[in-house]
């Protein structure tokens, strides 16, 4: 970023009615992004529609490839599949495309960005791909910490928001909740199984090795960010009745020795972070506080008894909508200006 | 047990009136356990009250050492401290004392015991522990794996129910959430922060190592029961607003190499456990299912990304108040007959 004013932006959010997409619109306005102008696209139903934003009243529009290609920067909120059929159109029209799906996570030729931890990834690639809530949210904090220690292993546990399931996700933990308080019948559409008062151990599909797919996303998505491609990444993901913010028990084995407050004195350095450490107070990561913040908070921060002075364990907490999905989008934009 | 029946015994539960102490009268009944006559006892408040049970409408009796002292076997659902004055002298009187606090459950002289697993250890002691609940819900599981292949370590991530906090705990998680969902304030008496769509992770006090002594229970007592001193066991306990069932996601390494289908061949003929384990269906522990079972449901079994084939992922999810408590200790008090 220059030292004067960057010329301000056309900006697109394609998937402007979904919980990502919402949020997207509010961090460009809380980051003060300089917005030349707003395009908010959506479907064909929503198209028409007025909606009140920090930038004023706009229209939603009907995705329309060609109409988007003439914004600066195009960020979609869209699924993988809508992404892959149109990101490389509107890229190669001259629009920097951030895509928050997992389409072209996994391809050499897009960066994977994380602007804390790898922004010299972007280079001047025209499509960029916005990382899995979860793995987001970690490698804020285990990239400082690879960086002052080295990484060896990584061990994973989630506690995952239903806002991983977008908005509807959100109003089935709402709407159930309240069934199951009423006794009436509560029915699932959205999870699986009911999500009020229980926990389900599956988020996306199951791989043929046992995995589920967003637990192999946080082991190739951390090795692709941290630049470790063989780091041994292992996580079990759960969703758990929160709304928006996703919490995960960390252990790692480092490559050097390490002390819980040489790791705290890191961390509390580390853009994007903010220590939550002061477990006597009861100050430590939540949902509760970490709802509606950029920073993700990191915690519970302590010698493994499994790796001894070679090992740490960690509890972080982030918005799933904001780190894990908006903000860090609007980040990558930022890296434009 | 022999061939012939039991005869009958005369039992006395203490803390009658609390979650535990009202499982274990349900407990004693759904097992058949020969119950000759059974005491209720509870604090001077509670004394008088009756109160409807499988065996019969039963009246509160105050507490008094030298009347529980003429049964033959006093099931303790009380504070640690309690336990540490009046368990000794009730023991020592001649009753078998099942102790379900943490009192002493390190006491090199006082077995600490779950009967799936090391019922040999109780020999003719009159004072046994119950372990912690869950601590009880994992060593089903990982028992029977360590007889197979061996444990060398065990990572733990806990997401544990609010009646690990009591009948309080619950009454608190189901109160609060209606006061959220109704925009009313939410207060926490029970638990530190919030429980509504929260998840707190502190679970009893801090120890010097950064650890709660809820994680390092999970510790000594796996070292323990499974008599594997120096067992490396690291723990994270999560408090989750689900309420009466512990799930907990392990990563274990072991000694032989091991597959998911030699795991679950092993836990498939273990006591006390049930492998849900069918995930393309949808077929995984969740405490929506293991709540009011006597089984642990176990399940997620895969090949762990860190240490190979050397090592498994497993979630297990077992009730709190049943194989975390009151069944455990009915358990222990079978094997006096």
């Amino acid at each position: 970023m220059s030292t004067s004013s960057p010329s301000p932006r056309r900006v697109a959010i394609v998937g402007a009615t979904g919980a990502v997409g919402r949020e997207m619109v509010d961090v460009l306005h809380r980051r003060s992004f300089p917005v030349a102008e707003l395009g908010l696209f959506a479907s064909e139903r929503s198209a028409g529609r007025t909606v009140e934003t920090p930038f004023g009243e706009k229209t939603l529009v009907a995705f329309d490839v060609e109409k988007v290609k003439g914004y600066d920067i195009v960020l979609l909120a869209v699924s993988g599949d809508f992404a892959k059929e149109h990101a490389p159109a509107i890229a190669a029209g001259g629009a920097l495309v951030i895509d928050n799906s997992s389409a072209f996570r996994y391809d050499d030729n897009v960066p994977l960005v994380v602007p804390e931890i790898n922004a010299h990834a972007m280079g001047d690639a025209k499509l960029v791909a916005n990382p899995n809530c979860t793995t987001a949210i970690a490698v804020v904090a285990l990239g400082p910490l690879h960086k002052a220690f080295g990484l060896k292993r990584v061990i994973v546990s989630t506690y995952q928001a239903t806002s991983g399931a977008g908005a509807e996700g959100m109003a089935e933990l709402e709407e159930q909740t309240r069934n199951q308080l009423d006794g009436k019948p509560v029915v699932n559409s959205v999870f699986r199984h009911p999500i009020p008062f229980n926990l389900i151990p599956q988020i996306d599909a199951f791989q043929e090795n046992g995995y589920t797919k967003e637990e192999m996303k946080v082991t190739w998505e951390t090795r692709k960010i941290l630049e470790i491609p063989d780091l041994p990444v292992s996580c079990t993901a759960v969703r758990i009745p929160t709304y928006r913010a996703h919490s995960e028990a960390i252990t790692v084995e480092t490559l050097s020795p390490v002390t819980p407050d040489a790791a705290r004195a890191v961390l509390a350095d580390a853009p994007g972070v903010v220590v939550k450490d002061v477990p006597a107070d009861g100050v430590y990561p939540m949902p509760l506080n970490a709802t509606g913040q950029f920073d993700v908070e990191v915690g519970r921060i302590r010698t493994s008894l499994i790796f001894g002075d070679h090992g740490l364990d960690l509890f972080v907490c982030g918005d799933q909508l904001l780190k894990g999905a908006a903000l860090n989008a609007v980040q990558i934009a930022e890296l434009s200006l």
